[in-house]
């Protein structure tokens, strides 16, 4: 774990990011890593909402992993906000060494830091794996997951 | 369906919103409309969020439904923008009307003009009825919801 840490992303970055995003087996039929410019409209996008944090894990100079958190006001829960982690992708050759774990704790750390009261997320049916990653991790899977595209 | 409209939430609507929350086999247990005032300050942290839309389903001067919508901007999907529907009610006297249908209608007609590609929301496990209703709307359960209070 040497030399490893987590800080918000910059522009320079963003080629890093997408290769991660489209290293993937779902990844890879909806990401175009040859055209950046979509993305680099969205790091904008990111950049100018205060209730974005979207970090990249650094070793020594490279992005190693990534994850993207968004804080929610409401009315729920006597006026909770919540926190929802999206976009979570660690590097191949980073997996098993517990950079996942280390991204989502700070995750959990910095929605408490924030004053959310529940930190929640997604995990696509498939990932199996990354189901018991978060049930390890204190995230219980009480909920089903609905998506529309628009 | 007479004189119904669906609104941005005042200051006004917060006891309404708050009964539809608690009067709910979940929400009773978390809820405490008896003492509104952390919702007063969540509905200013809702307001200053421009990222935020908190709507009441208002029949004729009663508010009688209510959601939230959160637009979210993103790298993943080629830069897209998301957005997460939360805190879904209908008032008791209003069910099996169709305004569920209404709300979630205009929920996915205002992600389509804000420019979002996809719409998600999470439902507790536990509510059956609420899976299908979902899916009628054309939304898949593809995804696990995790949650981890903090």
């Amino acid at each position: 774990m040497n030399d490893l840490e987590i800080r918000p992303a910059t522009p320079e970055d963003i080629p890093a990011i997408v290769a991660m995003l489209a290293d993937d087996p779902l990844g890879a039929q909806r990401e175009s890593p040859d055209d950046l410019a979509p993305y680099r409209a969205a790091f904008d996008r990111l950049a100018s909402d205060p209730h974005q944090r979207l970090v990249v894990a650094d070793r020594g100079g490279q992005v190693v992993g990534t994850l993207q958190l968004t804080v929610i006001p409401g009315l729920s829960r006597r006026g909770a906000s919540r926190s929802i982690i999206e976009g979570v992708r660690v590097e191949k050759t980073e997996r098993g060494s517990g950079l996942g774990t280390i991204l989502i704790e700070w995750a959990i750390a910095e929605s408490e830091r924030l004053g959310c009261q529940l930190v929640q997320l997604t995990s696509d049916a498939t990932r199996i794996d990354a189901h018991r990653f978060y049930e390890r991790l204190g995230f219980e899977a009480s909920h089903v997951g609905f998506k529309k595209p628009l």
